[in-house]
């Protein structure tokens, strides 16, 4: 795999977060350099790191730099917890910013008294680093539990990214194709390009080239002929936030790529690790959704592409109800039925 | 109404035709002049002029130029179906290129063969001039027959321009909504952007704004999620084709808003004139799809937004089954249920 590091820490206690600038691909691929608390907001919140699981490992990042200013463990733990408390607002909708942020700020409540400002430091980059890691895992796990599910698939639609520049490496989605593809069998990706912000095109496309997997870009706008055509016989993405019901907020246009698979009895999975659960959220209505700038659709690449003063609606997510999901492929197993009890118990385990 | 003729002939029939370059809008409201039948050609490959209906017009149009030429009745009739030949491969899809063409020969074919070729030229002229007049009235009709489908509708979504800019003026879709907006009726427009070409954004929005009409633009893939925000009650669009059993085929990403229209149990409305239909076709399957170029998606005004080498596939229009289909408002009348026998009694009658 000749793909780059999504993001990685360099260095020790005092190093940096580096991260693949994604708003750049596929033109330039090119790693940014983030030494403070705001450069890993901004980072986020321009979507240069996108992708729930990777958000959360970015955010895990944050709070090691933002400890690297304290003089005293006391004067850490208060910078730790602002930062924490300001990145959360970096983006609204995907739960896995906010659990990062979470268990980094309980692991450091955990830690004794009586430590110093430099243990203090190296045990949140243990901690942001364990949950990188775990991440890595969790990608592959998710791509073995999901592959069988594509055993008698040869064309298969993807929406936004959901591969491994949204996670640490390798992806969710994308990990349930790439683990597919290694085993030998040919799968023909349909990419959705995934406006306003081109997610799909961007980077989806570039992803599977690497990977040398056969895959064909449409505009999202194509996905339900695609399917009446019968090029297709399964769909696979991501989420940003699951509630304990099933109900999936995930990239805009998501929720209609559902319905356009259950009017053509195509199976629609979700992939995504347990940290994406949101179990205090009953159903996908409670799920707050980000609403972004006017510009990113009436101003692509600095082209006006619609009259001024025109009103615009920019949700960045929808809920895909989950009656009209197959299966949500996580990294302990596969559920299916989706049910807010086969979750629980799959979680709960 | 400001919103200046898509379409008109300049001057008797040594004059020329002249519209509005559409690839130009809403950015600037430019007219082209075509003084030949490559110009024509030209401008309706390229969407300089679009819309089934408009593209009719422009091609009765491109024959009267086809004309000027000639120096001897007999040449005069040789080149108009030369010139009708090569217009006809000019967009494959929308039938009333076909029928305005046909119409045209034909009646060049009734003309006694005694007429000189300025004769001729006039008698062209004339025939182009009333498929024109046709369609002003056939837009206002149909605008009278739908107006009473919105009666208790607030949102309305439509897809790709269907409006003035599609017609002589006034539109399809467009003047059910314009009609219902004279009345006094208060109505909120969704508009679909409508990749690749952003026809939703660059006229529909426009010209939305110059009614004074209140409208949202969101992109293609919302259209679900507005939807199942209860924001629209009602989807208009208009029609390239109709087969003779009620499928529709329309601009790419029709079928992905009718099955969405479907889950939600808002009706589905196409517009058209009865020169869409083409009752030799027994059902859609049987409608040539136009696919355009790679670089529509790929290359949006000039900026690249995927890897190269990357597949694209790119149909500009898909089909949309009857089924979905709650009525076909036509200028005779509304088509409800919208079955063979339905199309043909009201065709026929």
């Amino acid at each position: 795999m000749s793909i780059p590091a999504t993001l990685y820490w360099s260095g020790e206690a005092d190093g940096h977060l580096r991260l693949i600038d994604q708003t750049l691909l596929p033109n330039a691929l090119v790693e940014m350099e983030c030494h403070d608390v705001p450069t890993v907001f901004e980072a986020i919140r321009s979507l240069r790191v996108r992708g729930a699981p990777a958000i959360g490992i970015a955010a895990a990042y944050g709070l090691c730099l933002a400890a690297q200013q304290a003089t005293d463990a006391s004067s850490l733990r208060t910078a730790v917890a602002a930062a924490a408390e300001h990145l959360a607002t970096s983006r609204p909708t995907a739960v896995n910013l906010f659990w990062a942020l979470e268990r980094m700020r309980a692991w450091l409540d955990e830690q004794p008294a009586d430590l110093t400002v430099d243990d203090l430091r190296s045990a949140l980059l243990t901690e942001a680093q364990t949950i990188h890691d775990e991440d890595r895992r969790m990608c592959r796990a998710i791509g073995r539990r999901g592959a069988p599910l594509l055993a008698h698939v040869q064309g298969v639609l993807t929406h936004c990214n959901a591969g491994g520049l949204a996670t640490s490496e390798y992806g969710t989605a994308l990990a349930v194709i790439y683990t597919a593809h290694e085993s030998g069998q040919s799968l023909h990706v349909y990419v959705d390009e995934t406006r306003p912000l081109l997610q799909g095109a961007r980077l989806t496309a570039w992803e599977l080239q690497q990977h040398g997997i056969h895959a064909t870009l449409i505009c999202d706008s194509m996905a339900a002929h695609v399917m009446q055509a019968g090029r297709v016989q399964a769909v696979v993405v991501g989420a940003d936030r699951i509630a304990a019901n099933g109900d999936v907020a995930n990239k805009i246009g998501t929720y209609g790529v559902a319905l356009a698979a259950a009017a053509h009895g195509i199976p629609f999975y979700v992939a995504a690790p347990s940290s994406t659960f949101d179990l205090a959220l009953a159903s996908g209505q409670d799920i707050p959704i980000e609403q972004r700038a006017a510009e990113e659709i009436t101003e692509p690449f600095g082209t006006r592409i619609a009259p001024t003063k025109i009103n615009v609606y920019n949700p960045a997510f929808d809920v895909t109800p989950a009656e009209y999901i197959a299966a949500i492929i996580c990294e302990q197993g596969v559920i299916q039925p989706v049910t807010a009890a086969s979750i629980r118990a799959l979680l709960t385990h």
